[in-house]
């Protein structure tokens, strides 16, 4: 029997094949680097892609909450990183998992290092996120005081250990020169290697996001890259230049309910609820919240006249459909709907259906 | 214990009191206007807030999905039905899901109509979906040939029966001129029913959605109102009119992780994940996900000058904070956010928690 066999409502499929294809070049590349690969789990969330990704070589990886390191707990990681600046509120629940995983947390602050200082009953390693221009989160490279306060809060613990600096450099998804940026954020982790490795020996530096990390090829005295999209990839970064529309390896199937022969659109079951409402616009304001791929009893071809999601509200999707797809689509089939931003598919989607027809995990529910 | 000892992690707050305060309201305009009042409940999601709703009269609801309508199905409501243009693929979830529940579907092509009439095992009632110009979905208002055939291939069957006309005029959410949609939208009805009516007597129709319900006060020969988002209303309700800030019943409540003196800001753990990305765009271009409420004991307060959500991402949100809120944040606390569209905060978050301390159910997952 087909895996489509099984398909009555929306389905998120995951091909293995390109996972394991995403992983390995990634991987490989951070080997070729003599850099450590340390990948943000926020994407995949599951343990089975963990167990895919432990066969590259890929031994420790970051959540994005303390709810997702919960969740990869127990399944042989060497370290779960929570790269997210620490919530204090969380304390108790950090020395129950901290118990049982060794962790790592990150921190942009002294109140919030002070509280750690005093409060920790395990060891818990961390790093000191650098806001290296992007202006979301994190302590300015040039500020020292801070980082100063927050290593002297530190030091009155035995339980709270440096890590080392860790940065985001989340602007290379907005930005044409991403090798500007690239470069900005090794030079900025470089200075502070240099300027508090007399004190901290071992400490490392990370820099992570996927469009650098696919892109750049010289990755200087950096210690670690810690990628996440890279595992399943989506639009988004086949617009950005990351990956090509072949490497996705997630994609939503949706069963037709309606088709319009006059506006040539097609009405799926398939919505902000399932895909997230993340959109690229065209320089002309069309807006693309999916594009349509062809599934087949082994995975899906990417058709070469494009079909797109032109709209989505909370369960509807309207597809504006070529003309061969027009042809030959008809009432209760499934289409293949390709995510503009895979890790929030993922998250609303909650598990995967692999091409043979098995149910694949994911960390449920946000909490 | 205050409810706000119980929460580290973002949590989605409900207010009992608003929400029974708009169930009320909207249950006797219905009752003023001598109309039945059948929610869709794919906001709520909920059967506690279900027992709320029933104390005043509410007696049949609306769901978005056969996930939906499985989840409500044994709360004691006299019909279910499923606001979607079927998906023929889920008939035999159909099937079972009518054995134990009183169920009506919708139906926009006469594909549909025939497979449910020779597949059906179960009574279950259906709506035509009439289009009447926001063109999403639903058959032309003039289209008489495929209302004619999706009734013929109805009439084949002792087990699909025919309950009446549907409309969701959707653009009223983007239309200065609420009136004139509605105004077109109860005309479309009233047409079809004076064709109809000879030949089904008992036939109904049905309008709904938020906006107009809200501020309409002439629904004409139009039987039943379906609004959904007015059990909590959001913040996108409030910028239409159809309420005040001070009628939203839902806010996210959610820890400071970091706050920048110098541009302003708070940092939050809450982001995509949590709000979803609905966002207001003012004209001026800026963007706002979410707005600060301040939260008490008791509940929560709308302050007298603006903080509002500048940006999320998948766990991060970035205040533009106030004067005075920036003069008494600090790290740890919670804050409230009113969200831009409750019903996928909802979604996102999946469960409650009252203002007194209890967990309050959701309908969990997508599938």
């Amino acid at each position: 029997m087909s895996y489509l066999d099984q398909i009555a409502s929306p389905t998120l499929l995951i091909d293995e094949k390109i996972t394991r294809a995403n992983l390995k070049r990634m991987a490989d590349k951070a080997a070729r680097h003599k850099k450590k690969l340390v990948p943000h789990w926020k994407t995949a969330q599951s343990h089975e892609v963990g167990r895919w990704a432990r066969e590259y070589g890929i031994l420790e990886v970051t959540a994005s909450s303390i709810k997702l390191a919960e969740y990869l707990c127990g399944q042989g990681w060497e370290n779960v990183h929570i790269a997210f600046p620490f919530n204090v509120r969380e304390i108790s629940r950090l020395n129950k998992l901290a118990a049982a995983q060794s962790l790592s947390v990150q921190i942009v602050n002294p109140t919030t290092a002070q509280k750690l200082a005093s409060q920790l009953t395990e060891r818990v390693g961390f790093f000191i996120e650098i806001d290296a221009g992007y202006g979301r989160t994190g302590v300015h490279i040039s500020d020292h005081e801070t980082i100063g306060k927050i290593l002297e809060e530190a030091r009155k613990s035995d339980k709270l250990y440096f890590k080392g600096f860790y940065i985001h450099p989340g602007h290379t998804y907005y930005t044409a020169d991403k090798s500007g940026i690239y470069e900005q954020s090794r030079q900025a982790l470089h200075a502070l290697k240099v300027n508090y490795q007399s004190e901290y020996p071992n400490l490392l530096t990370r820099v992570g996001d996927t469009p650098g990390c696919a892109v750049m090829e010289d990755f200087g005295d950096v210690d670690e890259l810690g990628p996440g999209n890279f595992v399943f990839f989506d639009l988004m970064q086949a617009e950005l230049g990351s990956c090509t529309k072949a490497d996705i390896a997630v994609c939503l199937a949706v069963p037709v309910v309606d088709i319009s022969i006059a506006r040539k659109e097609i009405l799926i079951h398939g919505g902000g609820v399932h895909l997230a409402k993340d959109v690229l616009t065209d320089a002309s304001g069309a807006k693309n919240f999916g594009e349509v791929v062809v599934l087949t009893e082994s995975g899906w071809i990417i058709p070469a006249d494009r079909s797109f999601l032109k709209s989505i509200s909370q369960e509807h999707g309207v597809i504006k459909a070529s003309d061969s797809l027009m042809a030959s689509v008809q009432i209760g089939d499934l289409l293949g709907i390709l995510p503009v931003h895979s890790c929030m598919t993922a998250d609303c989607m909650g598990e995967y259906l692999s091409l043979d027809g098995k149910k694949i995990d994911h960390c449920e529910g946000t909490h």
